[in-house]
């Protein structure tokens, strides 16, 4: 697997939380891209060549929420880029990786993602993300 | 506040656990840096130009400890570089934010840092951080 950075490293906060108490600004941060996923919005602040995530969960039955219920407003996962996901896939099943997803789904930012089980990795949530062509390359 | 980059993000795991399950290999990564801090031993593993610290906490009463009796291995704070730490603190401190230090202190590899208490950012633990003097740079 070739990592090539921390594409981002996402904070999960409930529906009726602030995301960071409202402080963003004071890191000197913003919200550049705002996404709607399955049962949480995603917002994205670049800081440097990664961003800060945040994840807003929307209180229901999904696995976000039911995350931020169990440990409340917290660190939830960390996404690698790497420059091939289907490889990089191939290469954890081999080594007997428990993936969540098997095969890449699409994610936010025209993305192509997927999660390791936490058990494999000492309990931390791995994702692995390839980025989508982005809208520049595609004009040339 | 002017942050450069996501300076590192930090998973904490208890004296039994194999950091990351073992599997750190596993995304291509290296510990680089080892450094012995009060109560736990970093690691710090390059990606792209951040880093993933992993924490080992001792198993006492530090607070690193204490996180991991309380959480289980998780991730821990964020680190973010700043060009002047002295100066972040005090637009944080203007702004009322709660800092853990209100004056940069020793950090790993020459750095100097200072922790917010997550009650000022919703929870998430975040640290600043300003890198010391590189060594190729004192002897130009």
């Amino acid at each position: 697997v070739n990592v090539l950075r921390i594409h981002h490293v996402a904070f999960a906060s409930g529906p009726a939380d602030e995301p960071l108490g409202g402080h963003l600004d004071l890191l000197g941060l913003t919200c550049v891209h705002v996404e709607q996923g399955a049962g949480f919005v995603e917002r994205m602040a670049p800081a440097g060549e990664g961003y800060l995530q945040l994840l807003e969960a929307s209180g229901g039955r999904d696995v976000v929420s039911r995350f931020v219920e169990r440990r409340g407003a917290a660190l939830h996962h960390v996404a690698f880029e790497v420059d091939d996901i289907d490889g990089a896939i191939g290469e954890l099943l081999a080594a007997g990786v428990r993936m969540i997803d098997a095969a890449p789904r699409p994610g936010g930012m025209g993305a192509r993602i997927a999660f390791a089980h936490p058990s494999s990795f000492g309990g931390l949530l791995v994702e692995l993300l390839e980025e989508g062509p982005s809208p520049t390359s595609s004009s040339s």
